[in-house]
């Protein structure tokens, strides 16, 4: 689980009790408020997950090794620009990517401004938990219980069956992969003359999303790297009055 | 819903915040400490919920308008006497009750003991959270939350499957237009000297196959259409000498 930015130590503890209570382990914070962070941590009381919290300054290295990664949300102010899911249609997707090795991070945004659109552009999906629209907004200690309860009762617990499974060949990309795989095409993009530099970062957001709506295998992300690279090189060769064969 | 002497004002203020989140109305105290109930009260920002919430001295009180009356709790220290079900079981009989015309209340202990056995005495059915055996005391108000949500989205809303989520960009691309990027990709490949010509068929067979796991939207697909047009003739340009800009 990865919180973004949390503020209130009394939400920050919230967080870390309702994973314990639902057998939750990993935790990530990105970038918390410095003052709140150690408040939160020296509570009494304070779950060793907070003290073996893993702590970056980015979200892309929160879920670099993740393979589905899924932000929270309200829909009520954004047009969202990935694939929405209502949290009680989220077990099975999560069941899904567990039984093929995968690795799913749920990421919370700040209490103030829950997740930006640049969050949500490393998010393969949003979920949303179904409100009542005259008082959509959750306390964040309160949707991270929801959300694990969710989890935790429907897609972790009655599956237990036979482990293992699933080929190699399923298991989806790690977002830090992606990341590898959007910075080659970037760069291809614009030893092409895809884009002018204005439209640059807009590009690099639209592939992010991209990336993810493809949400390739690890061994075709592995492909496809291996294509551009060539064609990135030919380029570059080309540019530079390189001969042709 | 039920709270039975609830003690923390933050955990009453919580609870019914979770109300009028999914959307649930009428509210009752029963036997409250006085000097909490009233902080909770006059709370910034209290809810609506809050001063018009029944108070009672009794449960027997505030349940006896209801035709199904489920206790929560959760199985660590005492031997039910009524039957129990494990919340994800719960959204059925509630709606059921409901749908004959029946009134439902959830009833909820304090924070220190959760109900006792006489407040049980007045429950037909125990419901209980599944929680990790290690952790398995939830806070009040994020217990409130996830039965709330339980209820609200399996028992009460389930009528609106098909809405929302999907926009019309999520409409699949046909497969003569992945045959159409296939082709170009291909193209694309041969002018970057990616593959000898022998390993030709054998690519555009991986390809195809590819181009379907990926299985991109109409709207992907011309976007990814337009990086390799334009990479294709740059690269052509290359090849024929052309200056690079």
């Amino acid at each position: 689980m990865v919180l973004v930015s949390p503020r209130n130590p009394l939400n920050i503890g919230a967080a870390a009790r309702a994973m314990a209570n639902f057998g939750f382990a990993r935790l990530a914070v990105v970038a918390p408020y410095e003052a709140h962070w150690r408040e939160a941590k020296s509570a009494v009381g304070a779950d060793e997950l907070l003290r073996t919290a893993q702590r970056t300054e980015s979200l892309a290295e929160a879920v670099a090794g993740c393979t589905l990664v899924v932000g929270t949300g309200t829909l009520t102010y954004r047009k969202p620009e990935q694939p929405v899911a209502l949290l009680p249609e989220l077990a099975p997707l999560v069941r899904r990517e567990m039984e093929r090795g995968g690795r799913v991070a749920l990421v919370f945004g700040s209490e103030k401004h829950g997740l930006t659109r640049e969050d949500l552009s490393y998010c393969h999906r949003i979920v949303v938990i179904p409100t009542d629209p005259r008082q959509p907004s959750l306390n964040l200690g309160q949707a991270v219980a929801v959300c694990l309860y969710e989890i935790a009762s429907r897609a972790l617990l009655p599956q237990e069956t036979g482990a293992g499974g699933g080929s190699d060949d399923g298991l989806a990309a790690g977002s830090g992969k992606l990341d590898i795989l959007a910075t080659l095409v970037d760069e291809t993009m614009t030893a092409a003359g895809y884009s002018p530099r204005a439209m640059r970062e807009a590009n690099r957001h639209d592939l992010r999303l991209l990336l993810r709506r493809l949400h390739p295998t690890e061994r075709d992300t592995r492909r496809i790297l291996g294509v551009f690279r060539r064609i990135l090189w030919r380029l570059r060769q080309g540019q530079n009055g390189g001969k042709p064969e």
